[in-house]
């Protein structure tokens, strides 16, 4: 009988966060491809497009015109999943027809006015002004709501409609289903264990090693043990921080780092414009601001859907829907392919 | 104040098979959209492909022979996410890195021996040889594993890589996510009220009509109140049918109608070989055909992703991933559509 190899053998691994299984399959690397193969993304994108809605000076399908801004830029989006009044959603009594108010506002924020540059190309000093725009936003949002989604689609495979970097705040008066689920899970580590899931997790990533990517004094990439995107990266604080907000002035900027990091790697890894979907996680708002949240450990979510080259992604699709994530490579695999790719973006060698 | 018009105004619904909530925005549909275009699906499909590996007579890359099939055809993929044997996974008991042994196989089925045609465009007999081998697939595999998923992706878009109509079946030693989640619901409805939950739905929808899209002597296709994806549909028998191997040969032949009558609505709707994933859930097998499953409903699901025509869909992205699935036009709107759209194929028109 053979010995079990992680590298080799198929598997489940949980997700703590979630009391999910995904599905390892690392023999299944070898399959060729021939599948759906994606445009590679637009590389023409001019510094400014007078047509383009995000740009500085524009005027939006609305009517309304950009400010001239020279940073960061927020504007309530044009057409918002969430309005911030509703009429009131009678109660049901039917446990198979339930529904419930939900009233929330839906916010783009810009990170630049040239259309032409991306994070990972942004100064230290720009990406900075990001995450404490990202932080204002969430401060001032979260003093009405429950919650305060942070996020950016990054790619035209990724539903992004702009080139213009930009990302998405949504906030809602009802805690949506994911944060629901990892609070629920994180509240019963903490009772069980008596330390937050994530501050154990970290420790003993940082012992194992090898699912590390990058680092800084503050904050630490890796992929997460239970990854279920081939290059997905879990961002976590060195110090135990409940919220975004509560970071130090030092540690904001060294978050930008840690963006600027993680986005370059990514880059590099397919020499291209490497599509994701990311955002923010941390202790709920609003009126959870004067519960005890000693749970909750603030954290940032990479979603990248590529998987072989800039063209071949990983579909989640008939298995994935109807019964379980699945994944070829390994998470210790995929950090190591992330480690090997240079710190310094190919657009910016020599 | 205004009234509540769910057709009108945003609300959260709810899913109790999965004890999670959906965003509906319906007055985004005002949307303009400028976001990616899909290809149009392939249209230009030959009978018979020499290149092709799931056509008749044809060599795979494995070096094995098809043979000159005439109706359905199942064989071993040839790059299974599971393999039948694998060493053991030695037992972890830190409860932050839990992996599990995982063992089962990967099985293509052709529909028929044509690549040029698809389940709408083929008779009632030949629909109905698809679900009697579905039938004895799920049977065989089912006397070993816990569960056996019957599931298709169809179009490129949903990762299929193969134009010819196959479908696969994926079984597994372990209860996959999904199932399990909506195991644990189904049975602790049926505690509390006493029937199992999605009898008490059916009935219900039956009376309210609203989101029945069609329906024969014994099944009935509805888009579900928490559906997801914009033309989400569920296929409900009429009696309590645990497993579809439980089906008559009668209603095994009113199957492959219901499956006929969806994917020629579906077709209609923007005229186009519409794209989607579709899968079986019935009460799990293996050690569990001993276990009580009354609790348990076969049923059909498609998650076909096209939201506003054959070029537009809808992404499950950022917010979606992040936070919580959000749509845009309701699921009684949606019924409606699929309503209004023909019962025959447009390409079988006069
Ligand atoms: O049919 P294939 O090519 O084996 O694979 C397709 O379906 C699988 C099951 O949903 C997915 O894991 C793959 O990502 C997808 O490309
Ligand atoms: O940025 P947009 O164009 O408003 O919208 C994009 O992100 C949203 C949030 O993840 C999704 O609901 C949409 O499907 C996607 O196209």
């Amino acid at each position: 009988q053979q010995v079990f190899q992680p590298d080799e053998h198929q598997h489940i691994r949980y997700n703590p966060l979630k009391a999910e299984w995904v599905l390892v399959s690392p023999h299944r690397c070898k399959r060729p491809w021939s599948g759906q193969v994606e445009k590679p993304a637009e590389e023409e994108v001019p510094p400014h497009d007078p047509n383009n809605p995000l740009c500085p000076g524009n005027t939006r399908p609305n009517g309304k015109v950009n400010p001239n801004y020279e940073s960061t830029y927020v504007f309530t989006n044009d057409f918002p999943a969430l309005l911030e009044e509703a009429p009131p959603v009678p109660k049901s009594d039917n446990p198979l027809f339930q529904s419930a108010p939900a009233l929330g506002t839906c916010r783009v924020m810009c990170f630049h006015p040239r259309s032409d540059i991306t994070l990972p190309l942004m100064t230290l000093d720009e990406v900075t002004k990001v995450v404490e725009r990202w932080i204002a936003e969430s401060i001032e949002l979260g003093l009405k709501y429950r919650w305060v989604q942070v996020f950016e689609n990054k790619g035209a495979i990724m539903g992004c409609s702009n080139p213009h970097p930009h990302c998405q705040i949504w906030a809602s008066s009802f805690l949506p289903n994911e944060p629901r689920v990892k609070d629920h899970y994180q509240r019963q580590y903490l009772a069980k264990h008596g330390r937050p899931l994530l501050r154990d997790y970290l420790d003993q990533e940082l012992q194992k090693k090898e699912r590390l990517v990058c680092e800084n004094a503050s904050f630490v990439a890796l992929v997460p043990y239970w990854a279920v995107w081939p290059f997905e990266l879990l961002v976590l604080p060195r110090r135990h921080v409940l919220r975004m907000a509560d970071l130090t002035a030092d540690e904001q900027r060294l978050l930008a780092d840690i963006v600027r990091q993680v986005t370059t790697r990514y880059d590099n890894l397919f020499r291209c414009n490497f599509p994701y979907s990311m955002g923010w996680h941390g202790a709920p708002t609003g009126e959870a601001m004067s519960e005890d949240c000693q749970h909750w450990v603030f954290h940032g979510i990479y979603l990248p859907p590529l998987l072989r080259s800039a063209a071949v992604k990983k579909f989640m699709v008939g298995y994935e829907m109807l019964a379980q994530a699945q994944r070829d490579l390994t998470p210790e695999q995929a950090a190591q392919r992330l480690r090997d790719c240079s710190p310094v973006h190919y657009k910016l060698e020599q």
